[in-house]
C-alpha cells in the first residue's frame, strides 16, 4: 500500500468536529485506534512488531540472520496537536512503512536491522511535555517526573499508562533499548515554506532551534463583572493581555540572527464566565531561538513584564518552565551522506522539535523534509502533493538501502 | 426550616471540584437536583407548584378563598455562573421560602396569591443570554431566537428542555401568566461592598446600570508556533490581547458619572495548542453604564480597537451583540412603601442584572439586598452572615405582608 493511500485509511481516525482537522493525543480512543493500525499493517508487512516501557511502537525488519545492532531507526509519530493537520507526523511513520515495503518487495538484503517506530506524544497535546517518549527512552526526561504530569481532565500519566496495560514501573530510561540505536533518520511534512520557493520536494534538516514552553500562572480575585468598580479590580484576564503583548514584543525586541519566535496558543480563563471577573489564567509560552541563551533572555523578559503587569493589577505570577530543548545540529556526515545518496538537495534549519532531534545526543540523526506547499503545519490546512509524497517514499528508501 | 439551613441542605449540589464554589447552570444535573429539592420543600411548606413553559417554577401560596390575582412574585434563581457562590440566586429563594413559612406559621391571611418563583438560567452561563426564563415569560427574547442558543457543547435549547419533559412549542411569551403578576420583590445578596461601609445589614435597590454582552470572534491563521516567521503571523491571540487593553481602556476613559464597568471574563483559543498559532479566539464582553448610550459609546470603542488591531495582524474581527438590558429605575412608589415598611434603610444602585429587573418594565419590582462583607460575588467567597440572612428573612415577611 502506498503513503498516501495509508493516509487515506487513517484520515478518518481522530476527526475534531469542533476545532476542524484531526485531534489524536497519547492514549485517547483515536491513538489507540492509530496504534492498532499500525501494530496490525507492520505485521502484514512482516515486521516484528513491540512495544517498550515508554508507549513507543518498534517494528522491526531483521536480515534473514537475525538481529543486526545497531540499527537503522526510521518512523516518527501518530499524535498531533488539537485540530491538528494530517501529516505531522504520519507521514513519517507511512512513508518509512511504504519505504521498507519497497525494499522487501525489490527483493533488499538489509544488513543491520531497521526500526519503524512510532514515538509517543511528540506533540506534548495530552500531558505538556513534547516529544514525550524519545525523552523518556533516552531518559532525557526523568520517569519519576513524568508520571505524575496530569492531562487536562486530572488524570496521571502513570494512571492513563497503566489502564492501558502499560507498567508505570517500566517506563523511564532504557538504556539497552538505546544501544540498539544507530543512526536515525525521520522523514517530516516540511513546517514553514522554504523548499517551495526553490522549486524543491525535499530538503535535509540543518538544524532545530532551541525551544522550549514555559507555563504562567495570574492569579486574581474573581468577582462580578457588574458590581466591582475598575478600581477595586483585580482582574488576571487583563495581565493576560500585558502578557500576550510582552510575548510578541519580546520575539519582535531578539536580534534578527536569533531567528526568535515565541507564541501564546492556549490559554484557560478560571472560572470562564460572562459575567464573572476571572480568579485566575493560566497561559502556556512557547519560545525558541537559535540559541538556548537566546531563548532564556527573551523568557526573561517575558516574566519581568508579567510580573510588572501583575504588580500593576494587583496579581500575582508564576513562570514554571515545563520543558527546554537546546539547539540540536544533526549530524553532519550523516547528512552528507545521505545528500550523497539523493543527489544534492537543499539544506534547511526547522523551528519545530522532533523526536529525531531528541535522538540525536544519542546517535547520529538526519531529517529529510516533504514539501509543505503554503507552509502551513500544525493546522488543518497542512497538505503535501501526493507526488512529492512519493518523492519522499523513494528517497527515504534510497537513504535505507545505503545505510543498511 | 431556616434560610441557612436551607443553604446547607443543597450546599453539595453542583460543587465544582476544578474552579471552587458552585457550577449550576440550566437542566445541567445539579439544576435537575436543586429543581426538585425546590419542588419537594415547596409543597412541604404546603405550596402549590407549577413549572411554567419556560421552564421557571412557582409554588404558590393562595388566600383561603382561593388564587387572587395580580399577585406578589417573589424568589429569585437557583443556577450559577461557573464556579460561582452559594447565595446569588439561592439565598433570594430560600429566604422567601423561610418567609412565607414563617407568615404562615404566624397564622398570616393573605389578601391576594403569593408565589415565590425560581427562575431558569438566571446567569446565562449555559446558554449565553442572562435572565433566560423572564426574558422568555415577558416576550422580551422571542421564542423562535432562544431555542436555537446552543450551549458548549453544541446542545441547542430547545433540544435540552424536550429531553427534559418541557415542551419547547409552550416556549415563549405567557401573557396570561404575566397578567398575574401584581407586584416582585427579589431579595438578593448584596453585588458589590456598598451596605458594610454604612454599617447596614440590607439595603433597597434603586436602579439597575444598562448592560449587555458582545462576543467578539477574531479569525487568524492556524500555524506552527515554531517554523512560522513573526513576519508571516496572523495570531488571533495577539489581537484578543489588544482588545481585552481596549475594553479596560474604554472603560476607563468613560465619564466618572457613567460608572462605566467592562470586562472579559471568557475567552476560548481554538484549537489551544502550546506550540500552535491559534486559527480562531472568540472572547465575551460584558459592558455595564448608567445610561445605555454609555454602552453604546464603549461597546463602539472597543469595535473600533478590535478592527483596527485586526487589521495590524492580518485577522478579520466580527462583533456580535448577545443581549441588552436598558438602565432599569426600580418602582419609586413601590420601593417607598417596602423603605416605610422597613423602618427607613439604604437605597443602592446596583451593577448586576436580575429577572426582577426585566419584570420591572411589566409590574412594580423591588429588590432587597442583604450585605455582603466583602463585597465578593460570582465567585467562592461570596457571603453573608447568618444572622444578616435572617435580617433580610424578616424583612421579605415584613414585605409580603404588607403587600398582602
Amino acid at each position: 500500500m502506498t503513503a498516501p493511500a495509508m493516509l487515506a485509511e487513517i484520515d478518518g481516525i481522530g476527526r475534531d468536529p469542533v476545532r476542524g482537522g484531526h485531534s489524536r493525543h497519547l492514549l485517547d480512543d483515536a491513538d489507540r485506534e492509530l496504534r492498532e493500525w499500525f501494530v496490525s499493517t507492520a505485521k502484514n508487512l512482516g515486521l516484528e512488531v513491540e512495544r517498550d516501557g515508554n508507549a513507543n511502537l518498534w517494528a522491526w525488519w531483521h536480515p534473514a540472520a537475525g538481529p543486526a545492532y545497531p540499527a537503522v531507526i526510521t518512523g516518527s509519530h501518530l499524535d498531533s496537536v488539537p485540530g491538528g493537520g494530517a501529516l505531522d507526523g504520519p507521514l513519517g511513520v507511512v512513508s518509512a512503512l511504504e519505504a521498507v515495503s519497497r525494499l522487501r518487495a525489490a527483493g533488499h538484503q538489509p544488513a543491520r536491522s531497521v526500526a519503524v517506530v512510532v514515538f509517543a506524544e511528540e506533540e506534548g497535546a495530552r500531558f505538556g511535555v513534547a516529544c514525550l517518549g524519545s525523552r523518556l527512552l533516552t531518559g532525557v526526561l526523568p520517569a519519576d517526573r513524568a508520571l505524575d504530569l496530569t492531562d487536562a481532565g486530572g488524570h496521571r500519566l502513570r494512571d492513563v499508562l497503566a489502564e492501558n496495560g502499560i507498567d508505570p514501573a517500566g517506563a523511564g530510561a532504557d538504556p539497552d533499548r538505546l544501544a540498539r540505536v544507530g543512526v536515525v533518520v525521520e522523514l517530516h511534512v516540511e513546517q514553514g515554506k522554504q523548499l517551495a520557493p526553490l522549486g524543491a520536494p525535499l530538503g535535509l534538516a540543518t538544524t532545530i532551534l532551541a525551544h522550549g514552553r514555559w507555563s504562567l500562572r495570574i492569579t486574581g480575585r474573581g468577582d462580578h463583572a457588574g458590581s466591582t468598580e475598575l478600581s477595586s479590580r483585580r482582574d488576571p484576564v487583563v495581565v493576560a493581555a500585558d502578557v500576550i503583548k510582552a510575548v510578541r514584543q519580546a520575539a519582535v525586541d531578539a536580534p534578527t540572527e536569533a531567528h526568535a519566535r515565541a507564541t501564546v496558543g492556549r490559554l484557560t480563563v478560571t472560572p470562564g464566565g460572562t459575567n464573572a471577573i476571572a480568579s485566575e489564567v493560566v497561559l502556556w509560552l512557547d519560545a525558541r531561538a537559535e540559541h538556548d541563551r537566546e531563548v532564556r533572555d527573551l523568557v526573561a523578559a517575558v516574566s519581568a513584564a508579567a510580573s510588572r503587569a501583575a504588580a500593576a493589577e494587583g496579581c500575582a505570577v508564576t513562570v514554571q518552565e515545563e520543558s527546554f530543548s537546546s539547539r540540536v545540529a544533526f549530524d553532519q556526515q550523516l547528512t552528507d551522506r545521505l545528500d550523497g545518496v539523493l543527489g544534492g538537495i537543499p539544506r534547511i534549519p526547522t523551528g519545530a522539535g522532533h523526536d529525531a532531534g531528541v535522538l540525536a545526543a544519542f546517535a547520529p540523526s538526519a531529517m529529510l523534509f516533504v514539501r509543505n506547499p503554503e507552509g502551513v503545519s500544525h493546522a488543518p490546512a497542512e497538505t503535501a502533493s501526493d507526488a512529492d509524497i512519493s518523492r519522499g517514499v523513494t528517497a527515504l528508501a534510497a537513504c535505507l538501502a545505503d545505510l543498511t
